[in-house]
């Protein structure tokens, strides 16, 4: 089951170097993992922005919740607009 | 280069039935054409909602215009919002 | 799986009172239908205006589409908000 | 009599560890004996955020004033919505 | 159990004439009679607007909903936002 | 001349506990001041909000200002919607 | 006493060419009565726009409201939007 | 030429009370001075506001621009709304 | 002197088919006619949209008014947003 | 290919004056070359604001991102909207 999902980031000025490093790391790292486990189905940066643009394919809205909340950048997402999409009658390709 | 678009729809109440019809299915022959020609990577149904979000993958900004104008249905999308898209740096497909 | 739907209905003047009457008795019974199933959880009307907030229990996204736009009154709503809704960890009850 | 009550929290990240430790236990516990009393009808997660959505059965006004006042993260809430809600004519429950 | 009800009036231009007339007719011998029983605590037009705020002192949300839905003016009221009032700690007059 | 003025409050959580507890003792006492005169005539909390609804009678808009300039929580109100109100012609009672 | 007022005006398309024609001479009509009268202090046109910036200069909020619904335009008025105006601290002129 | 420029102030809590008086003295000196060369032709406040309209009258937009930033308060507005004014065909005035 | 100009057109559906074709015309005209003579320096169309950008050249607010009055489509513009641009202090050109 | 790229900027009060003042001198340096080498066409202050209105010519959605992500004040700009410019059939000039 799909949903669109659209974050955006905004790291406070003062937050400490390292920790925001290692931050993004672990982010790029799960958000890896869950585009190989095919949960993340894509994944694209709003052009010019702090934003993303990604369609999850889960199984339920809990598994949704359970994974964004688990992401390390999430305390730092301003905004998480959450869209269900269902099959489109004139796709080819079946969700 | 891919463009996020999402469309809304509104087919006023007085429209010709057989008018309606043929709009309908000529969108659909048109979004499938382009669909399998790769210049619509994605389609989905926004759920509950007459509109749409798709991922359009064409070469300039010209393309996508002439492409939206010429959509059965275009007189009658009282929404066409266009999101460029970007590679993202932890994305493990090629955009 | 829960989602919260917060749909306004808008039946223009004009439209004939015959129909409309019809509508919303077919309305009412697809709704009634609805809850007995066990699909329409909740279904309340926001005090005042011609709106309703509901909670629908199906197993998809595509469920509820096809769900929501088989409401005979679905072409008179001027808006559509669909909630995913998850399990809170406080909540006694469970979804 | 129903309200349907939205809430976001925003906890700053400065907050004392130990302290928001304990408002979080705090709201658990004040939240289910709301709910055990039937004053909290339903509570949800709004999936992805750090917002719920609930259903208050109060008596008036003021009693909903008073139990929204008293929870402890209440002082951390930036939005707090209130929608009474009346019963619906197609609604097999009674309210 | 007071109401802070801000209705907005929009009135089509091609509504017959006498129609217009008789729902206003009706709609201030409803509002006097409201007046009188101390449903409608306050009445006034918002200056310069086709728009009233009032107070309502009723003792349910249903009550609310079914004097609003009873107004003649209802279906040309273009918004209609309620806001539930609580005694304020420093008034001195009881709600 | 009556003026509904909507207003939110928000104190700032570093502020001094004692500074807190004198602004509101002091904005308490101009408060009943302000009604017992009749310039303040109704004050209602809004439910569940750090927000008032008041109407104020007074004879210019310079006064209103003088006299919202002079409230102590005026630094720390975050919103001022001041709304001039006419008598409305099926209002029994006189502004 | 001073308000800054701001209209927007939509004649729909299908109005009778010649009532438009006289419902804009009396608008000038009325609009120079009141200049030279000093009730109308100020009158420009937003650049680009169907729609004024004007201040009045009146003794009430009724006075103002009486005004502004007996232009003739009023009716085609789709914004009215009203603010009040003190003296400015700063300002040589008396208001 | 004219312009209506609205500004809004927010001088943050924690600022020097000297260097916060010392802003308005020299804004009131620069304000009145420009009140004085006809440059600003109108300055209100907005009641009830920590915000001001005022009308100037400059030659180009470079020269509004200049002016704006060399207000000793600029820092500090949260808002600066710029609308150009024409001549409205009705203004016994000439602009 | 410049402005920023963005417009959105709406034609209405029952318009007469000719008559929109001889406006679309005549707005071409006078569109090439004021980029010939430099009023109009620059004219883009927004991409996917039946909505312009474009850059004027002209020696005061008043010119551009009576200009955009003129446009054929101006009946037909449902917006139409004015910025005055400055120079900018990095930039190579001069306005 | 062109882009209009409205950017607002906010350099928080407490920033190192020396660190602001080399950001803007790297911003303008930038500025220039990007201007020189033609990837930014037009470059226009906001009359009155910290913001900007630009229109870039780069040849993908990833080079807009990359040259706008490298800006010195990217971090400080509260707001980056981006929206693509199409060849419009009246333009004399072409893209």
């Amino acid at each position: 089951m799909l949903y669109l999902v659209h974050t955006q980031v905004h790291i406070p000025a003062g937050l400490d170097a390292a920790l925001v490093e290692r931050l993004k790391t672990d982010e790029t790292a799960l958000s890896r993992k869950l585009q190989e486990e095919g949960k993340c189905r894509h994944l694209w940066r709003a052009t010019g922005q702090f934003a993303n643009y990604s369609v999850f394919d889960v199984s339920s809205h809990d598994e949704l919740h359970t994974l964004l909340m688990s992401l390390p950048l999430r305390p730092f997402m301003t905004c998480v607009q959450i869209t269900p999409l269902s099959q489109h009658p004139s796709a080819i390709a079946q969700n």
